[in-house]
């Protein structure tokens, strides 16, 4: 059986009404939270001066209603969202393939959030907080124990907030949905989820041996 | 030891010339392609006849030297994709996290190619063989055993063409690459993999009993 859900937000406008498969309207802000609490690294996409479109992979964490980036401070690209240009974030996970009997039919299953808007950029504390917000989605625990940016590291970090104010989410998921007919055909049918695990931690090459216990949340990520 | 690696294709511009990072060049067409045979799904941007940008999930095939993808022929933006406006498409495989001892040098490794330029459509026998290609991309060896598209379905299906001509690809590999002072700092240090692992086959619920076995070919993806 397949779902193909989509969410329509409180602040969801004729930019961000999914009009693929619209069968089911979520409208329920604690799934996109989840999906974006689940991914790594989003794309973003902005247009040059010249109407060229970028697409960047960028990590990032949700803050309530925001989404935080940080980026360097010499990017161009970077500058022009510091700067206000529209941009569009999505987050994609990718679940697995759906075998269908068909080939129209075969598709994949996966999550995907997007988000319109212009960025603002954050400073001072705001700014601090941010970074250490991007750190604690990527790597829970781990900012206690690292180095704190200095002045200039921070000087050579823009911080930038997406709110999410105009996204949608579309998530297909379930097996495949083919027709009476094509379910008569003599071929497996199904889905094979795809999941992403947590190898083998590797220790630094100049990791001095009285630091090499692997830290307890290492451990817990990969529970 | 950290290794970032930024391939400079022949075709390559200024404004695919990775500025960020750029220790090392390395002018390797197979790993471009291998990156991309690595991948599923990449994002495709472009921007509306507003200026706003959209970054959309999308599967895709390469073929030699040009991407393949598909979509909806009444999907807007493909539309405006068929029609020739300027994209982007960026294919990122996130290879795993590099724990630092200090906030800053703390990063992801990740393999990341990025394609400017315009897309072809696609019609008659190289439309059909490319949608073959994109499903023998995402399930090698399916394609035999399934119903092909009706000329109906072909109809609904626009397949896109993007030339491999003005491209980038950028790598982050190995451990972290703390100065002197920060190695000495009492923590641990060193890179955590991500793996993209096949989960067990789920069958469809209508699947009959006389067509159970699961197909060879879906236990040779997951080897």
């Amino acid at each position: 059986m397949s779902m193909q859900a989509l969410l329509a937000n409180p602040g969801s406008t004729e930019r961000t009404r999914v009009r693929r498969i619209p069968e089911l309207a979520v409208k329920d802000r604690s799934t996109l939270h989840q999906v974006l609490d689940a991914g790594l690294l989003g794309h973003l996409a902005l247009a040059d001066e010249t109407g060229q479109p970028y697409a960047l992979p960028v990590a990032y964490a949700r803050d309530g209603e925001s989404l935080l980036m940080h980026g360097s401070t010499a990017s161009r690209l970077f500058r022009l969202c510091a700067a206000g240009t529209p941009v569009c974030f999505t987050v994609t996970l990718l679940d697995g393939l759906v075998l269908a009997r068909s080939a129209f039919e075969s598709s994949m299953n996966y999550r995907s959030v997007m988000v319109l808007g212009h960025c603002n950029v954050l400073h001072g504390k705001s700014k601090e907080l941010g970074l250490r917000l991007i750190s604690d989605h990527l790597m829970p625990e781990r900012w206690a124990e690292i180095r704190k940016p200095s002045a200039q590291e921070l000087k050579s970090t823009a911080v930038l907030e997406l709110p999410l104010d105009e996204c949608s989410l579309k998530i297909n998921a379930g097996g495949p949905d083919d027709g009476a007919q094509d379910a008569a055909l003599p071929v497996w049918a199904g889905r094979i989820p795809l999941v992403r695990q947590w190898g083998e931690p590797v220790a630094a090459e100049d990791l001095k041996p009285e630091y090499a216990r692997i830290p307890d949340y290492v451990h817990r990520w990969k529970a």
